[in-house]
């Protein structure tokens, strides 16, 4: 008996993420890889769930979601991003932003159909694409520019970095246009990005719209994760995006995450929002799979929706992860490694590469971590088409406590 | 832009049973449609999330579920199921026994493979196998006989209906010999049945054994979504399983569902329980779909089971559940539908026939009651591949308070 399905057999081994972190916890490392924050979930979220928990009806809800939760991320997202939501047609929420985006694969995705990334891209969107029988074209993502220590250093002013040009990575639009063709079904873009922090700009998008004005078919599915942590010029949830731009939005689905956004990566509450179309497809998927979710977590996460709609409770959480990225950032340029950074416009993590040492890349680097630093980061060949561009690269997470980052610094020193 | 996928086109609707909820709610009406219980979750289920929400991490879990559930679910399921499970490599979670289903249809299945189902299966099945690229092969269960209001009503004594083997459906097995070919990947079946309520016999498990043993390939997948809920000479959980046989085990993956055995079928908490390998294949697709269960869900399912380790519970909710089904088919016999009816081994549900009234096809009986007596059952032709069969059937769901199927029986008096 060979009971497993092809498609399956190359990924029967446990994800990266988790032998990183079981890695860690056998060897007593500080665990900068895998990105859940190992600081406390704010008691709100708590507090909400232990009250829905003793009050809200325990059945089946619909699929597209709970009312009350689909009202309430309608209204937080039409005040936070200033998108309008037909909350009937244009909303739905599934098990985490990985589960949307999963079904976003199965709802739009044709065998024989090709998805456009830009990698570095989260290496778990490969396997959905390849799993309906699609293609996946990466396209590489370059960093204008090395940042060495020296430089980094400079860049602090009283404790807190300034941000520059010198950290935008920039997206090839001639590679763009040579590969987008008639088959391309999907255009599928992160911002912040996972592992890079790149945040799009409203020029980049603007040509983005003009090449994708020629190929009408194409959808685009914005992964907005990290969308309540920018860095710099960019503001939590009203930073350039497709699913406000004038010229993207009716092609697109936008998706995040509820769990990100309030600290708890173990909420598995996501959303998609966007054209009624796509929706369609993404809800049929859902119904064929998990059919709906567990009515108290949507009920405790409206709670919460309602509760921070003002948006100054994110405003702390930016200022927080601010603080975290700058700490470790500045641990890292005074440590032993010698290494070059960028510095992200937004999400959990910063970005290293090995400054060119052949002898480090990226896997042979964080085992070598492990062994001799006790501290834990994560290689990035995994998120590249190119084995050969993504090894020169690890990353570090941020979204951790003070003591932790102070003590992986101390070990670094 | 045409964003919906080909596979997906057809499922674009609204699913049956959300159908009929929505009629039922529109018109007023008493919904023995969808298989909800309509009355109190148990406290129980209530507090252990109320606690679990305060004190248990809120960051992701492992894809196979979460430590503490695995190992209370795996002590319940030895306990009660009497299966001996290494918990590391012989079960896992998902979000309810849907979505392990869903797993096990993308962890398993190949297109071109096909699949063996009984008819009348549940409706879901054959989607999720579609969406693989399988095919699915209905083999009809057929009722031993008629069994009509005045031999029903003869079986009652003191209130209670005695079962007998006139309840009965039978297995063609000559029909699965002839279909079974080494295309086959999986034999899927559902015991107690959805929605005939039929429970698989040894005698019957013997045979397939037989069968089977010429197809080694062949994975079997056991639904017992309903193990818990038993009548006449089956016991709660431990009555004739797959999972159990001398002769299947090694080649079966059982799937059951917290929701169901807590009666709150939003909880979204399945289990997978069987051969290595097949658990192997499923935990893959999990990881790029969901990839992780909320925890709180976990502990406070792992508590519930450690709280009816004993089985006295599920004793009393089998005794509810056959005293509700008591009071319908009483009421249905009483009533002024003449009808026949099929008295389930277990399950939420009973099965009945128009006794040959051509004019009431399924569908359009199910609307004529929702008209004319305000009383919601679910047509049965799309349980069956040959329509014409499923037509002459609607199921009444029993899993409702006293005060509703009293209700149900004065709108059918």
């Amino acid at each position: 008996m060979q009971p497993i399905a092809n498609r399956m057999l190359n990924y029967l081994q446990p994800q990266m993420y988790a032998k990183f972190t079981m890695l860690a916890n056998q060897k007593g490392c500080i665990n900068l890889g895998q990105g859940f924050p190992n600081f406390p979930s704010p008691q709100m979220i708590r507090d909400a769930l232990s009250e829905e928990a003793q009050t809200e009806s325990l059945q089946y809800t619909m699929t597209s979601g709970h009312p009350k939760l689909l009202h309430s991320a309608s209204k937080f997202f039409e005040q936070q991003i200033g998108c309008k939501i037909n909350v009937d047609k244009e909303i739905m929420v599934s098990s985490g932003a990985q589960a949307v985006l999963s079904c976003v694969m199965q709802g739009v995705l044709n065998p024989g159909d090709e998805v456009i990334l830009f990698d570095p891209a989260f290496d778990l969107y490969r396997p959905m694409i390849e799993f309906q029988g699609a293609r996946h074209i990466g396209i590489p993502i370059i960093p204008k520019k090395l940042n060495n220590k020296q430089e980094i250093i400079k860049r602090f002013k009283d404790g807190k970095f300034q941000y520059s040009q010198d950290d935008d990575w920039e997206l090839d639009f001639n590679y763009l246009e040579r590969v987008i063709n008639k088959k391309t079904k999907l255009l599928l873009l992160n911002s912040p990005m996972n592992p890079i922090g790149k945040v799009f700009s409203t020029e980049e998008y603007n040509q983005l719209a003009d090449i994708l004005d020629k190929h009408p078919q194409v959808v685009v599915c914005e992964d907005a994760a990290y969308h309540h942590i920018t860095f710099g010029k960019y503001q939590p949830f009203n930073y350039p995006r497709c699913i406000t731009h004038p010229r993207l939005k009716d092609r697109t689905v936008c998706v995040t995450s509820a769990g990100k956004m309030y600290s708890s990566t173990g909420l598995r509450v996501g959303f998609a929002v966007g054209n009624e179309e796509i929706i369609k497809g993404i809800k049929a998927a859902q119904t064929y799979h998990i059919f709906c979710l567990n009515p108290v977590i949507q009920t405790a996460t409206a709670k919460c929706l309602d509760q921070t709609l003002d948006g100054k409770y994110f405003q702390s959480v930016k200022n927080l992860y601010e603080e975290q990225a700058n700490m470790l950032l500045k641990g890292l340029v005074e440590s032993r490694l010698n290494m070059n950074y960028w510095v992200p416009q937004g999400g959990y993590f910063k970005y290293f590469d090995d400054n060119g040492n052949r002898l480090t890349r990226d896997f042979a680097f964080a085992y070598y971590m492990i062994n001799e630093f006790g501290v834990v980061c994560i290689p990035c060949s995994p998120y590249y088409e190119n084995k050969q561009l993504g090894q020169n690269y690890v990353r570090w997470a941020f979204c951790k406590t003070t003591e932790t980052i102070q003590e992986a610094i101390n070990r670094l020193k």
